[in-house]
């Protein structure tokens, strides 16, 4: 079994002994039955990451003395924003868990004209929270040492304003005529950053399509075929590292 | 709002008049309010598609006038088999829906070393009927006319036996040196048809890799981070008509 992954945010470079969360003691000590000297990675969710042993441990508290500095899993050459249209609960966790694993730079949930997750279900900071924790342990559970941003929910027109300069991909409904993604970067240069959008299980209204395509946005398609909401965003994803290297 | 599709597997280019299925009749009856005149659209699972519409209609009969024939949404250039390692219940059927989805034109749930579901829960024919319908809800819902063929439960040997002379692209670990998925098919020609493998979610033994590798099958790593199972499918088929052309 590989050794346990840990998020330390507060690590740096000259930490030798690093204190755990009481949630990771408690689930290392009850649920993976770690003792003193087990191996560990403790990772800083910016990019860097180390190698260490359990010094201490018991069911609230435990302690890691670092070994040396690992070299973790590389990150995408591209620093990709995922802004999605809300989705239902699981549906959106299941987003934010495949978008980390598939190395996407940050996520914005997006509040869209055709979103159908009412706004009590969004509104506040606990479901930020939630979606936060998705994206630590899938990069705990996919070896990544980078934990992408999750923004507040931000509308349309914001999250086209805050990327001016920024190439944007817009996924279409095939209907829509559009280039296929796989002619995505053809001809150009792999830029540093990047935006995709994607909309909620509704759809775009045609004048979210006009306001993209006004602000300088590709409108890409994923295929021939309707893709759900939910499984769209891995679909773009893998299409771009595919055009632009992993 | 689109037509309705519905699956009629016996029709044929010579039928003006259809009758659907009392769960089709039901479904659009009760469910979608449907009424004698309003659009449908029928296919027969192989790839061809008409429409129509409902000349009666009750809670448990319907038939359907065939107006034309349509163009469907077109299939890939590649015939794509995907064998994937049997996952527990809820993920297999995501890998199903999410492959029908995909342009998959055969799913074979493979039984491997690893594999962590009970036999009970896939012997017999009822999971398979479970994993048909939902291809054919997929189907339904993604604008494809053809519905992926669903195999009885395969071994890993008799499925490498069953495609001695087809390019086989086994997924593997990153940390197993391997191409990437980007390299796959540089300088090759298209092939007419492809087998995808895919392990569960304990990954393959040093054994089925060696046996796969000596079956001349391609081991190919999806990028540096470790996968879900249940999202390694919808990754790898992406990749693949990213290379190949959707």
């Amino acid at each position: 079994m590989p050794a346990p992954r840990l998020l330390v945010p507060s690590i740096t470079a000259a930490d030798r002994l690093v204190s755990l969360s009481a949630a990771d003691a408690h689930h290392l000590a009850r649920v993976l039955r770690a003792t003193v000297g087990d191996e560990v990675r403790v990772f800083d969710g910016h990019g860097r990451e180390w190698l260490g042993r359990l010094s201490s441990i018991s069911g609230s508290a435990a302690s890691v003395e670092i070994v040396h500095e690992a070299t973790p899993a590389p990150e995408p050459h591209v620093r990709l924003t995922l802004a999605v249209g809300l989705l239902k609960g699981e549906q959106m966790d299941r987003v934010v868990r495949d978008a980390t694993m598939l190395g996407a730079f940050a996520i914005v949930p997006m509040s869209t004209t055709h979103v159908a997750v009412p706004p009590k279900a969004w509104k506040g900071s606990a479901v930020i929270e939630r979606w936060r924790r998705v994206a630590i342990a899938s990069a705990k559970q996919c070896g990544r040492a980078v934990v992408p941003d999750v923004s507040a929910v931000t509308s349309f027109t914001d999250v086209l304003r805050s990327a001016p300069d920024v190439p944007k991909y817009m996924c279409v409904e095939p209907s829509l005529s559009a280039d296929g993604l796989e002619t995505v970067g053809a001809g150009h240069p792999r830029p540093r950053m990047a935006l995709a959008l994607i909309g909620p299980e509704g759809g775009w209204s045609a004048a979210e399509v006009e306001e993209a395509r006004a602000s300088g946005a590709t409108l890409v398609s994923l295929g021939p075929r309707t893709l759900r909401a939910d499984t769209a965003p891995t679909v773009v994803l893998t299409a771009l590292w595919s055009a632009w290297g992993w």
